[in-house]
């Protein structure tokens, strides 16, 4: 009998396996492998502590990107290289100053951070009364003598309703990218901003602010949430009260930066190319665990599972760190020029830049055609609690690739705690939890191995 | 134009609801009131600032029973009271003391916590040779001379490979549970257990250990999984190395304890009974934000919701907060013998006990006809991530009603942090989300108006 069984056993294990148990069992080794393994989420650690506040242009982002170089390098990628684009290089200076008063004599300190590419305060400082707002809609129709020499306090909270965090920020950002610029139209001198946080915490969150229509340049900052609710107390009972703005930040001249990519080859078609990435530069403010060195460190973590477990892809893959997404987009710009003007056939590109906590799907911006046949995989997701394969958006660095009719498409994240991280000094590795993680780096990985196997087309 | 449409608006504002409307309505209003709230997220700072290990049959828990009955007094609940049981006084005593030697001079600590109903050691600790073990299994299977006089180690990490952390958990609890009483059989002197802690890190995570079938007590302990991986080089390095373990709890005569329960009378049904709670007690490490304070104020918080949008409920609605889930169960058996020997007619009973993490479902102990009605109900769930409506266990304290019928359900929610918590001094309300909590309690409290509205016949 015990016989018969192995006889038995040999013939189901030697039988050549369908597709589909092929593409099953690939699930099970990928998410068994990086559930079990600590590698990217130490290599995380690593990125976060050396290279903390890896802005664009900055000496921090010169080492995150020597780092990441070095660990492409020590792993069986064909090839690892870095491509160059010129960035912005815009510098934080020292800490911001900031503070009100009611009676001119005692000061209240407050959380606050410069907004990223914000004109620095005079050296001294700006002192002025507030006005407050909560959009930019409602300060156009406010009368310009009420804004004229003041600090424009735009004070929305992010909207809790929502179950997709992603949704409140949408609604909000545009006072911190644009309110400085119109502000200053009407006279403000400079604008603060509540935080795009969900708790009610000391953290200020910065972000991207642009200067676009207005002739004058004034200083952004964000207030963290619980100062913001200490300044509105404090604003009711003094409408009068003045806020002391100080910040030093320095535009230089433009400098050469790099994506760094890393290449496997495709055995079949090495001209077809998939790519996945992150991108490697973060806030002054942050050292970028969720936003977006845990996007980095997964996408790289799809080459370590496909090296382990010894799958040799079709096509060739390529890992991208992408630069500077968070001011200007120059690496995600360069990804997508250099592959137009050469001629590359992308076959898929895959981003994760929404916080690496729990994956709930994709995102996919594709034909009506792609998004069935990758709704198709679902079953090989469920089981890892990945089930909302939904048209949408990708990620801002993969989108670049989509004037060239590459398919796109972005891990989708459980997103009720991101907000709390997202571009502050909360946004740290012990934010992150390993196995959420790793269920994205997995997820992934299968979707990218999919894509490899059975191609879009349909 | 505009009046025209005043008076079109009207008439829809006006109609009668359908059923269906009035469902989706509350759903929405549920969930907005719950995320927009942070009533509840205080509550539970203040329970788990207060009241940390808050063991049953402790003067901690008499503080958190008191604290409950306060609340739920300071809200209009028709009628508040204390449900009386016995329950075990087992107190921890002084923290432990654990160390190992290789030379006998040379002492390194480790991090421990003793086991919940342990035997103290003699007052001079234990020190003493020691072997490992990956299963009470392999550990009958040992020669008994190989273990008399030492110290057994149960060395087996919680299986990674799951999605479902509580699979694992499942796996390996009964080392925790049965492993000294076991041991104890073969001679050994104490029991050390590699904690179930999905992460690698300094907390000891405690648990029940029972005394069942050997006429020897012997002590039992929980190693931190980062000390456990320091104590398993140094085995292998020396195989005779010695470990010292001391604790000093101690066991008192049975106790007095409490149920605390609020309810608010049903406007239709008034003798049938839907209950929903969580279990107040808290391991004596911990201030058991997770396990199970957040339970108890989701439980809390389902009133609330029903308070602050002013419905009335057609059931009797019962917020039960369960003492003693930890050691015997005592409040949970309690309240079942109660609803029994009162002839309570009860329609449901609901379960908050995975951690309070964003929920994904509701696992269902109920009939299939239960499950098939509450499965119609998914569509006013869906739209906050919580689609798993599943035949599965509901929670050990309402677990008892199951002798009389209730159908019984639990809030499933995503697992992947919680066995970093559970049981340990790393349960924090820190590492509590509140957005994540209010999901449930909305879910939950989104849940019982349904049962309230329209029963679990078919």
């Amino acid at each position: 009998m015990k016989h018969l069984l192995l006889i038995f056993s040999a013939i189901i294990l030697f039988q050549p396996l369908r597709a589909q148990d092929k593409d099953s069992l690939m699930s099970t080794q990928l998410f068994g492998e990086a559930l079990n393994s600590n590698v990217a989420y130490q290599q995380l650690f690593q990125l976060c502590s050396i290279a903390p506040g890896r802005l664009a242009g900055t000496p921090e982002s010169a080492i995150a990107i020597d780092f990441m170089f070095n660990l492409m390098k020590s792993m069986p990628f064909d090839t690892v290289y870095k491509q160059p684009c010129m960035v912005r290089k815009w510098i934080r200076g020292n800490e911001e100053e900031a503070w009100f008063t009611t009676d001119g004599d005692n000061k209240t300190n407050i959380n606050i951070d410069v907004l990223g590419g914000s004109v620095p305060t005079p050296e001294k400082g700006i002192l002025a009364p507030v006005i407050v707002f909560s959009s930019i809609e409602e300060m156009q129709k406010a009368n310009p003598a009420t804004i004229k020499g003041k600090i424009v306090y735009f004070n929305r909270p992010m909207n809790q309703n929502y179950y997709i965090t992603f949704r409140a920020y949408g609604e909000n950002a545009s006072m911190r990218v644009y309110g400085a610029d119109e502000a200053s139209k009407f006279g403000a001198i400079a604008v603060v901003v509540r935080s795009l946080n969900t708790a009610t915490d000391t953290f200020p969150h910065t972000g991207i602010m642009r200067y676009k229509t207005s002739d004058v340049r004034i200083p952004g900052f964000a207030v963290s949430t619980a100062d913001a609710d200490v300044l509105d107390k404090a604003i009711a009972e003094n409408p009068g009260l003045k806020i002391y703005l100080k910040c030093s930040c320095i535009e230089y001249a433009q400098v050469q930066s790099y994506n760094v990519i890393g290449e496997i080859k495709g055995s079949v078609f090495p001209a077809r190319y998939i790519s996945v990435g992150g991108h490697l530069d973060s806030w002054f403010n942050s050292s970028g665990a969720h936003d977006d060195g845990g996007g980095c460190i997964q996408s790289l973590e799809v080459a370590r599972l496909f090296f382990v477990l010894g799958y040799k892809p079709q096509n060739t893959i390529r890992v991208v760190m992408f630069i500077d997404e968070e001011m200007e987009q120059r690496g995600g710009r360069a990804y997508a020029n250099n592959a137009i003007a050469n001629g590359e056939k992308h076959v898929f590109a895959l981003e994760s830049d929404r916080g690496v906590t729990t994956p709930t799907g994709f995102s996919i911006d594709a034909s009506e055609s792609v998004l069935q046949k990758m709704e198709l995989w679902k079953k090989y997701f469920e089981a890892y609690g990945i089930r909302v394969f939904e048209k949408g958006g990708s990620g801002v660095d993969v989108g670049f690739l989509k004037q060239a009719g590459v398919p796109l498409a972005g891990l989708v994240t459980e997103s009720q705690r991101y907000f709390e991280f997202h571009h502050s000094a909360n946004d740290t590795w012990q934010n992150v939890n390993r196995r959420e993680m790793q269920l994205g780096s997995a997820a992934m990985a299968l979707l990218i191995y999919l894509v490899d196997q059975h191609g879009l087309d349909k």
